[in-house]
């Protein structure tokens, strides 16, 4: 069992990826695979004192840059820290990959190199905080153009998800809609409704946006497009009322007083399931392990995310998810 | 000049409807046509001390439901509130209406009493607070499946309603998608994209969910599923932020007072341009005006939205969008 570790890509470059990983392997003992530049990243191994752990170097010669077309990079970048991670999957030498730089060309690259569960389309899910237990939100930017039965799919591996990592037992599935009677949505999701109703899934039919940080439902199902931009917008905000407060809450002692204990209460929300806690955000739907880092990562979020990709090969999630998409949802509900 | 108000619409009845009538024409002399039951409403409005205001009554036997279907409603209902108040304004008797009633059937009955711009897709339109200055979401829920000159109109919808009512005299237009760049969206709004670059509007290009917060863009375009889904993904994570500072904060006195001091700037941020301040959101793309008010208004908000309803038909606004969009946004960057 190895996690390869895009050490190349990220906002933050080779340091902090190298950083987290080592501590994976200090902290957990789990052996990683850094892929790049072997002499920079021989260096970073020696000032992170790695010796005697699990970690070893795969050399790669290109980087794909943060804001390159993934078809391009395809195209152009056979040798890529973040194709060379895949093909060391698809090789049998690694058995994870967790990438902080461009998503799209990881997406891409994980389609082409490791391929995807027959007949289904991958999906990014996400952990969202809420004021119960952490909610999936699925998909988050893999898809932007859906047909209702990738809807249904997204809605099975959230579930899937749901139930082996987040230990729920029978995961409620919601649609996000624009209202909670049936007849609400566009057609795309009116569509997608009757599908997941039909289901065996623990469908509690639509919900709506004010319903996504409450915590009733478990799995918040949507198209990629929907999806990118409620994680946004709920970034966008939360940073927001943030600052707000900073700014109408003003400067007597009190006022700062109120503000701190503010924003440290604020912080430990968000902790409870950002990046930097869980890691990243898994591509369900490849056949394999692939975890999608934020590309300000820093070394926690990184180290998190080599041990939650290391825990989605031990529970066998692919092989999960393939045979629940395989026997469309059903089988879902019984006991793990 | 009169304002129509539905007397009879909303979660909280009569009363507080009749209420904020009445303050708007005791506080700004709008005359207000209350519309619904007679019999209910001469006794609200002898109970609030109306007489010698600009204030009567108009009958009407029916009310829609906050549930019913709005074609079910328009098929069989065609002495409702909503109706009596548009068929008021389409014979002249009253210039605006202001409806918490149903908004599903506020839309569909406006577009059958009063119809629609020759070629357009009415739409919602919704202000936003912003760290800066307020901004206009549209479309909010009008249109949940939409095309991509639906977008383009909104675009101009809304800069006409920013250059208007906000005295934006520039309004830059954003396009709500999931990357900066012009490759970034789905096909509807990839296509969406060439329309308004093509066009003389200040078109800032795609914004981002995390971007609609910071008030660098005055108008956010986006179809009517996207739009209502982000209105109440904010408001719900807004409450969430809100309740989680209280759990997370403690019970400590600091505690306490902390979260007071943060409860209260929140409020005034909210405060900025809830509801009850703008009193509701306008329906843009009819042939004349309509404010669909949040169910639960209260006085406050009905009287705001009278008032708001007034402006919009002084600054003839509908008469303003008509000629914008039918020079397909020609001439909007000229000085007003």
């Amino acid at each position: 069992m190895a996690v390869a570790v895009d050490a190349m890509g990220g906002d933050r470059g080779p340091s902090v990826l190298v950083e987290g990983a080592v501590a994976a392997a200090r902290e957990f003992g789990i052996p990683v695979v850094l892929v790049g530049a072997e002499d920079v990243l021989a260096a970073e191994v020696r000032r992170h004192g790695a010796g005697g752990l699990p970690v070893r170097i795969h050399n790669a010669t290109q980087v794909v840059g943060m804001d390159e077309s993934p078809a391009d990079s395809l195209r152009r970048k056979k040798d890529s820290s973040i194709r060379v991670a895949f093909d060391l999957v698809r090789a049998g030498e690694a058995d994870a990959v967790v990438s902080a730089g461009n998503s799209g060309a990881t997406l891409a690259t994980a389609m082409v190199a490791l391929g995807r569960i027959s007949g289904v389309r991958p999906a990014i899910a996400t952990l969202i905080p809420t004021l119960k237990t952490p909610s999936v939100l699925i998909d988050v930017g893999a898809n932007v153009d859906c047909k209702p039965p990738h809807l249904f799919q997204f809605g099975v591996m959230g579930a899937v998800f749901s139930r082996e990592i987040l230990k729920k037992p029978d995961p409620r599935v919601g649609l996000l809609s624009i209202g909670e009677e049936d007849t609400k949505g566009n057609q795309q999701v009116k569509k997608a409704y009757d599908l997941l109703a039909a289901s065996s899934l623990n469908f509690v039919g639509n919900v709506e946006g004010r319903d996504v940080f409450g915590g009733d439902v478990d799995v918040v199902v949507c198209d990629g497009f929907v999806g990118n931009i409620c994680l946004k917008l709920s970034e966008g905000l939360a940073e927001s009322i943030l600052q707000m407060l900073r700014t109408e809450i003003g400067s007597s002692v009190l006022g700062r007083l109120g503000y701190l204990m503010a924003r440290s209460a604020f912080r430990r929300f968000r902790r409870r399931v950002d990046y930097a806690e869980y890691g990243g955000a898994p591509l369900l739907g490849i056949n394999g392990v692939g975890l999608i880092c934020h590309g300000r990562s820093g070394a926690k979020a990184i180290k998190n995310a080599v041990r939650a990709a290391h825990n989605l090969v031990e529970v066998r999630l692919a092989q999960k998810l393939a045979a629940s998409l395989d026997a469309g949802g059903e089988g879902l509900r019984a006991a793990p």
